[in-house]
């Protein structure tokens, strides 16, 4: 294990989360509110030595080789890191007085989840505000996948960059957009900045205040959730809603459609099968409900604003909302928790099991069935035409496996407080799909405050485990990792 | 397709239900009830007819192929008309005057889930209770496993006989037993008469009746669940209900265990992975709730006897129950409920996703996961220091997307009647599982009766569904098998 590296790259993670910090720090100068410049001003110092002495204890010293497994821990404890670290200014600044919360909070925001533990937000600094929500927009694409786009570390043919871009990326497969690491990096956060400075410019046509847009769009970009106004979206005037809902469907998609689309190859993304599933899915969800809700509504329209926008802002594991879904029938409360489960696609800033992953199971479901009625039958699984490799296959399957064990292991623990069962189900699926709210007594006007501090330790780990797709967060705890192995690659032959 | 087997291998299923329908037939005799004798004389002669009729259309001509689509469609069909036929006396009686609810009835009954649309059943004949309990038994080891262990059907060599047993017998590996397929169906039967004898000698000891005993022992050996009064195990002795206990687990295990131990090989036996997996989580899941229900008995021995009772009955997904354990507190619910989806060993009458495939799941989870780490790693799966063919552990992650999907779309369709949604939720889970009773409106001491006809028809497919392992029945609705292919088998390379 390359522990050196690893700390090193933890250093420079860590220093980029105290310069991320600093517009927080100038809206707190710019409003003369002393507490929150103060809590920014601690907590960034803190973060900076602890960069420097991490930096200066993992001094530079003979190359040693960097694999999978350094790229994942590297993630894994990167992530835990930010999220501790990034706790302090709501701790410091004493907007949060339990750190468990404030740690739920910010992990809550890295992860684009948007559940929170606070009851209101006015009251509070538009400093903390601006960082709760700017947490949104960094995790959604991924902090390293950021420091990969702007610095020039990693030597080229380590491996290293890759490795930790296929660690952090949301979805089954990385690397289609550039077979240059940095390049992929540098047009995934161009594409993102693209869209969030549309997406502010129409919140802020639609009258909504800069500080606001900003902040919205924020929430939106990365599929997070957290608003600044006690209303959240439903205060917003009716365009800012559309506006917001198709901008969530829009951060939903694999971005490498959008990159496909500045190329001028239309053609590949109308016949991409992930965005082909994703469309029935949300269309056909749509429609379901509108039919089941007709009659809460008084006019057609107004029925399709609120339905498109509650099954938008599930789908894309938002969490945003302009109605309590929560008092909806049962059906159409079915509908949306089936959408939570299955999120955005790969490649997007949205949670959830995936739309590409989610087809990947279904093609092998339906090919290894074939196999079963066939068994002389050989037959590979095609997404978009091309041959499906059998480990991806297998690591999808084992994905579907490693949720479902977390969602119970999860679901069981948290039952240790008297919430209802119903509750207590869809806070962990709403926690470990990124999404948010769920339903009950964590529904869209509730918050996770009832929670015991054990539960919400879990919660943050769901939270943690589903933003990094479960892999690199167990593999921190499995004893193979720390083994030390005499050769590098140990290789058993069946 | 070879259909002309297909039919004459379904007439004599038929048959072999009008045969199952004698004793019940006798002991309407005996109990001097005409109405329940004139009910099992039109079924069975109605069967019978029916039974002639596929013959005679389906008569020998030259031999073809029967691979294992055909095994898997039989299995499925089956399934299917044995339920559909087997409801008759149910219907024709009076006693169950909608034929949906009589569908219901004996497909939980066939499936052995115990779950049923009655509120109370002591009203009713003997003869139709005792024919509802034997439908548990013979659906708990199988109809066509039964017709193989005494009939010489199927010629040697052509795998007829293979196909079948594999399709209907539970759990994702069969075939350990014994080299040739009769001798391993009358193997089974053998070790489950002998442990049937031995649960109704040991119930009637207890003080039950010939007759509860015999209907009792049937819902245990089968995992059913279905009484023959109302107060169910509650009312009978604190003996019978440990005898139960005890018999519940024992039929939980692989029958190979039993088949094992019966030669000697005990050192075999007490390695075996399952097992040790299977004995681990019903005795931690015991320990955790009965230190979380403490308080609610007056001695520990209470406790002990109420708890292990309601674990046993639901990791075996059997479904009887001493106590509303639906007032417990959440974190014993939860636990519950764990058990419900695990179910029992692979090869035993107990349904759930089966310890033997959480196994192959949990155990290819790792190895992906070290090969995520290590991608140069080539590493088998071993269960019992054997290693597994990646197409048993495709088929085992197959199973569980198949599974996830089915309860996801089930728990989408019957949302539709409004019930709350952990009901809903927990109905799909005890149907799927085959286990019976749930939570909240279809806990222990409620009933379906409130579900809506479509809602009942989804149930009654998710137990057939579970009771079969989801593929004979996903074929009949697949294009692929129906579709005629020119060549027999059709080979593709990637």
């Amino acid at each position: 294990m390359n522990y050196k590296m690893i700390g090193r790259f933890m250093a420079l993670i860590f220093a980029l989360e105290a310069l991320f910090m600093l517009p927080a720090y100038a809206i707190a100068l710019h409003d003369g509110d002393t507490g929150a410049r103060i809590a920014f001003l601690i907590s960034g110092a803190a973060i900076l030595a602890l960069s420097g002495i991490l930096f200066l204890l993992c001094r530079r010293e003979k190359a040693d080789g960097f694999y999978a497994k350094e790229g994942l821990i590297c993630v894994g404890l990167s992530w835990i890191g930010i999220s501790v670290l990034g706790a302090l200014p709501f701790y410091i600044s004493g907007c949060i007085p339990s750190f468990i919360d404030a740690l739920f909070e910010i992990a809550s925001g890295f992860t684009t989840t948007g559940a929170s533990i606070l009851a209101g937000v006015e009251s509070f600094p538009r400093a903390i505000l601006y960082w709760r929500s700017f947490s949104h927009w960094v995790g959604g694409m991924g902090v390293l996948v950021f420091l990969l786009a702007v610095t020039p570390i990693g030597r080229p043919g380590t491996g290293f960059t890759m490795h930790l871009m296929r660690a952090e990326s949301p979805g089954p497969d990385v690397g289609k957009l550039s077979p240059r690491i940095r390049r992929t990096a540098r047009s995934l956060y161009m594409i993102y900045i693209l869209l969030t400075v549309l997406d502010i410019t129409a919140l802020n046509l639609c009258g909504l205040t800069p500080f606001e847009s900003l902040c919205i769009a924020f929430g939106t970009a990365g599929t997070g959730g957290f608003a600044v106004t006690n209303a959240g979206l439903a205060g917003y005037p009716a365009s800012a809603q559309v506006v917001t809902t198709v901008f969530m469907l829009l951060f939903s998609v694999n971005f490498t459609c959008w990159y496909l689309l500045l190329l001028g190859r239309v053609r590949s993304v109308l016949t991409d099968e992930e965005l082909h599933m994703f469309l029935i899915i949300v269309f056909a969800a749509i429609a379901l409900i509108c039919w089941d809700v007709r009659n809460l509504f008084s006019s057609f329209g107004e029925t399709l604003r609120y339905v498109s926008f509650q099954a938008a802002t599930l789908v894309s594991t938002t969490g945003f909302s302009t109605i309590n879904y929560d008092t909806w029938p049962g059906f159409s409360k079915a509908i949306l928790l089936f959408l939570m489960f299955i999120g955005g696609c790969a490649g997007s800033t949205a949670g959830g099991l995936k739309v590409g992953r989610v087809l990947l199971l279904v093609k092998s479901l339906r090919r290894n069935a074939r196999q079963v009625m066939n068994p002389r039958r050989v037959e590979a699984v095609r997404v978009n035409g091309r041959a499906i490799d059998d480990r991806v296959l297998a690591n999808a399957s084992s994905y579907l496996s490693a949720y479902v064990i977390i969602l119970i292991a999860s679901f069981v623990i948290i039952s240790l407080d008297e919430l209802s069962p119903y509750s207590n189900f869809s806070a962990v699926v709403a926690c470990l799909n990124n999404v948010g709210p769920g339903f009950g007594s964590v529904g869209p006007i509730c918050n996770y405050a009832n929670y015991s501090d054990l539960s919400k330790l879990v919660l943050t780990a769901d939270m943690l485990l589903g933003r990094l797709e479960i892999f690199p967060m167990l593999m921190l705890l499995s004893r193979y990792t720390w083994r030390q192995h005499r050769r590098p690659v140990s290789l058993r032959f069946r």
